[in-house]
């Protein structure tokens, strides 16, 4: 008899023979308002039983394609450092692989393990961020290592020019002047049909923070910031992306499904998964 | 003293001089996810209490129409065939008393039963249906009779070019060709109005899956499915219904009132039922 | 050791230094349907540690202003004509102290006391009132003095064409009817511009009825009512208010926290108080 | 066709062959914690459906007995005075009829209503009264009739030495004061098997407020006191009270569902109504 | 890399080498109030994470023990009798291996596959039966397979005599009759010592219906009945089981997880899935 | 006009004349299971408001005592050593004016700060834990410092026999051993009269996770454990420790108000807390 396997919904090809690697990063540590996120993996995971294998924005099912669902890691909690580099092993470890990582949060700084491991063999490495907050202080509560730092600190890897931001709507005023000064940042996402012709054949990170999305649709998060974008938005982004012809990796972060008792936020982020799979399916490595 | 009496809100007429019939489906028995519907028409007849009775879309008040809310059907639990013939001949019993049939759900599977009445004394019968999925599935999990198959086994009863699917935005690739081939489906709304001048004259039942909506304002319901249409763009719907002649009868179905503890689903089930019980008065029989 | 202070973020200078002072009404007293908008204040109040103070619709920073939070008024429970007076002589005093009373409500009824204290100052006070709900009946259930006839009430003291309404969806047709002739009642926000632009120069009070929102954003109030207004409309509407050159005073009213478990009303309770408090800060009197 | 009647399950014989009427007291106006008792009724009313008709405890089947569900008095909303008339003359008007009174509450003011129409034809009344709160200051934030003072108005009718408290465990120290001169008070119930051999033979009301239950098994109320009876227990007390050879009515109240989103508050409180209900059938009038 | 495997907590054998096998049965078709033990299985499954694999009760470690957990059986929905075929089939397998089942519903018609399966190799089956509610009737709204007449069903198979039924507080007056006559039943626990030591050397089936609980510590279930049984007072039960020597199989079923937000529920039903897992380890087949 | 205080119910008086001096710990930075205890401190001190000042347990009011509530102290989140050194300094200068520190948490690692003060000028301190958990690991998850071993690191101050641990379920096997070997464990009450005889005349200190008590009555907490003690139970031991002549200072932790939206574990954690305070003044230092 078989054991009982876990899987994002037709994630379930052997490693070998997948070109995409989905894995969690269960890790709260830092959330200074609400937290909870540590479950969101593994919420968007099991409600992805409900989704259809097939999805009508792209024309494309998931079940035509190899993906591997490792699971959540398991983290030593508490302890960041070794948090991350975990984090990064693993990208590693994928990109090694050759295989295109797809981290599930987790708090958002969970993306900086990505982007460090994604860096090393991408040097020209680019980042898409949508997100309803900057993310780009110094430190936060005497912190370096934050979710609320963790674009600065993927700022300090990739240099100027390389992190463009949309649907920001929420932050210190020297932060939004910093992204105004060495990246991109917009509260809406006006832009980024120009942005994504702009790093057509860069390699571009896309990173995700569900709280980019209004609170209407997606309650289920530490810091919800109203004012945000509808889910149709994010599809259209998400059908955007596609003219990129080098995407090397993406994380969707901060859920964190307690706060959502009706359920519809592991939908949200269950859908985004699915839809962000077969991004990357678009193109083999 | 008088017993209890309880209705949807202005909706206590006698049946004798009732141009409309409200009735209520509570039944759930084949729904696959998280079920509830069973709780739905109940859940909306209360929350009728706290709408006006007037509505400023249609500059109507419902005190100035006769209706007869029903209550609910009382069903033999898990026999699906014997709930679709109670349905059927309540909806006979209906329009055979000169009225039109308001079902209110319950889970999709419901509509069949009023579908199979109006059929028959309606040969040409045309549909429109709002909803998140496209229910076309030929069985579901091995059986023939299912929320996810109600709109294909309609299909059987009134033929091809008769069903016109709107907000559609998940099912199976082969669902999404059947429709194309056999109906009319689009995810948008946009081509409504040129349905409903095509349909002018014609018998036109309405059926309207809540989840239709986005789950941003209808959270109560078994499967959300997140990028829906917003209640506004709903009631533009129900205005525009208003161009057909000859609406023979009509439901709205898939309330779960226990998915969305602030009742806010509720409400808008209930207001919903109030536009569309206005619309079957404006021209009576 | 000093006591522990509790303020709306960034709302803590001394009374004497500053220009706008808040203070909580939590009445509650003649809510008909759902209760609970006495719990509002105080937790709009809370939920503001987790805001940013700096606005980026603005680009403002609370910090850069002095306000003073008086924390909630001790009602007499249940007895509406003092909770009346109460409110009234904390807005007289506070305008006689030359700063701009904004008053969180509680109930609607609440922003009679604080319209009464104002137009006696002010003969010729005009009202912009967002809500969903016209507010107009001459009395409810037997009552003159309820949230269903706080607006008819100011009418009486503000007289003809001083009452501008916005996002209004529900109500009696004779209420309708009665702004038509009297003020201005519109379901949407289209001339609101114009309206702002006609108003420039004239006292104005502004009072937010918060389920002038959409129950999607706003589900956390007594009687949600769909097809509202979006939060960046609400969030447009206070920057057109900015053209306003004679504000002299504004509430925001009809949060009941316990509705919405997910916490996400009070965060828009908050951040619309935020950009409220910036509003009133735009002009010294 | 019927109209859709709605009754306390098996409560649905006609008022003429009813030897218990039921109805409810929708009234929260003095409630100055957390209000929502309005509610009660209803949903203990809606509850009851899942309930068996039989009871193991009296070996009684509700279906064998003439009971009659008027349903909720409408109130005129916030003024008590008129909320009490409504219920004594309601009450009046069933005692006249030889039938037996049953309110579901509600706020426990709503017990004073009825204790007064029972008291001008029951002089020497005695009343035993289960709570969490001693409910008898001379008045309330200013107050003379609230939840917090209807034992003391109640005592003001019926004297000295007829109130018996069972469950109190909390109020002012004057209060309990008061109790032990003037009636009868004990937090646990130890001596409630001496008191019913005491007023075996005399008039006596039976107020019981679901909070003397611990809020581990009755959540859903205004004002939750931990350190309560357990149900069995307080089934204990019912079956007690069936040594009581005059009961002349009783009220069952507090129940506020929206605070127990489980809905097992609901069920409990329509355990407790089947119960009563038998109880009263025990002997005809 | 491996797949992600999702057990219950230290339930991570190989098949082949384990004496206990866990298997979901999450089939809730026939529950006529309200729905959703489907969830249970999978809630205790995750649930269990954050218990001690450790048990003072027993002063045993389930990390000494081997137990497979095959994870939920993938039922055709909505087919009763295909259900139970796939539970008796699962059944029969682990028990001609020579491994002692253990299932976790569902509903309780669950229980009737795993008995039909254990009656063939243990004709002298005993049944011990905790529940809230009888599960007596001979049909349940038009159905021999119920969740209400399961134990009827087994009786069918197991013959007078052989059912013991603890912790009943709700039914027909004829299923509390028909128990006393053919089997034994109690409110209480008080005979269980008796019972147990009657049955010492009979295969015993153990059904655990966990709504046997007081619905203050188990209010996840679709039918919670109060006055029932503590958490300790189950655990006490369990371990006067261990007096038994020769239990066959058993089940632990009801849990409706979405009625419950605080989790408790769950928590209650792995802590019971734990100890009754330990039970079976004691004595090897 | 003055700023808003926010305090415990009745703990209002200045800090010089105070006796006792409360103060919040809002720390979960270990917390593995659930977090959201950081929420617990200000939830208790909120919902303090709905109680009565008198204890009829005690027979004493909060209003004839001297409280000081200092607030919650502002941790630099997610250093857990500055956080212990914080709280470790709020306590010696308590203890330094001669009052006794009631620290709320908060996590139960916050313990170790408070102790590590206490044992400084009290070298035969001694311990009174109630709990559900040992919290005796050696280190946990990699880490020294945690909630699952602050009674370990404890005992590292006070040494053997100074540790008395009551209503303990659940830990490893290895901790239940090493209680028994170096202090006191029992998963009842039994023995505590014995314990606070023997400690009689010693400095005690007293720390109450809350969590000691079932799920039941308090389901508000990261990992609640069935099979726990009562409210009144708890209650008994706080009446009990009322014959300890030194108590030198106490805690009330785990209160995570976010899993229970009822409201009750908050009201059972404002309960303790007003009992415990009482307790602390029956002898003033």
């Amino acid at each position: 008899m078989n054991k009982n396997i876990s899987t994002f919904i037709a994630c379930d090809a052997d490693y070998d023979e997948s070109s995409v690697v989905l894995f969690g990063a269960p890790f709260d540590g830092t959330t200074s308002n609400r937290p909870g996120t540590r479950f969101g993996p593994n919420a968007a995971r099991l409600e992805s039983d409900g989704l259809e294998t097939y999805s009508p924005y792209f024309d494309m099912d998931l079940e035509d394609y190899k993906t591997f669902d490792a699971g959540d890691l398991e983290f030593c909690f508490g302890n960041k450092l070794r948090v991350l580099t975990e984090i990064k092993e693993m990208t590693a470890r994928i990109i090694e692989d050759n295989k295109k990582p797809f981290m599930i949060g987790g708090e958002h700084l969970v993306t900086l393990g990505s982007v460090e491991a994604l860096v090393e063999v991408n040097p020209d490495l680019h980042i898409i961020h949508l997100d309803a907050h900057t993310d780009l202080r110094e430190e936060y509560l005497g912190e370096r290592l934050s979710h609320a730092t963790v674009l600065k600190r993927c700022y300090d890897l990739v240099g100027d020019k390389r992190i463009f931001q949309f649907g920001i709507r929420s932050g210190m005023k020297s932060e939004f002047e910093f992204a105004k000064n060495t990246g991109f940042l917009e509260r809406h996402l006006t832009n980024l049909h120009k942005v994504v012709c702009q790093l057509k054949d860069k390699p571009v990170y896309i990173t995700i923070d569900l709280d980019v999305l209004d609170p209407s649709i997606f309650a289920g998060t530490g810091t919800p910031e109203p004012g945000g974008i509808t889910f149709n938005e994010l599809l259209d982004c998400i059908i955007q992306f596609s003219n990129l012809n080098n995407i090397v990796g993406c994380d969707v972060v901060e859920l964190a499904p307690q706060y959502d008792v009706s359920g519809v936020s592991n939908v949200v982020c269950a859908k985004v998964v699915r839809e962000m799979t077969l991004l990357l399916h678009r193109w083999k490595l």
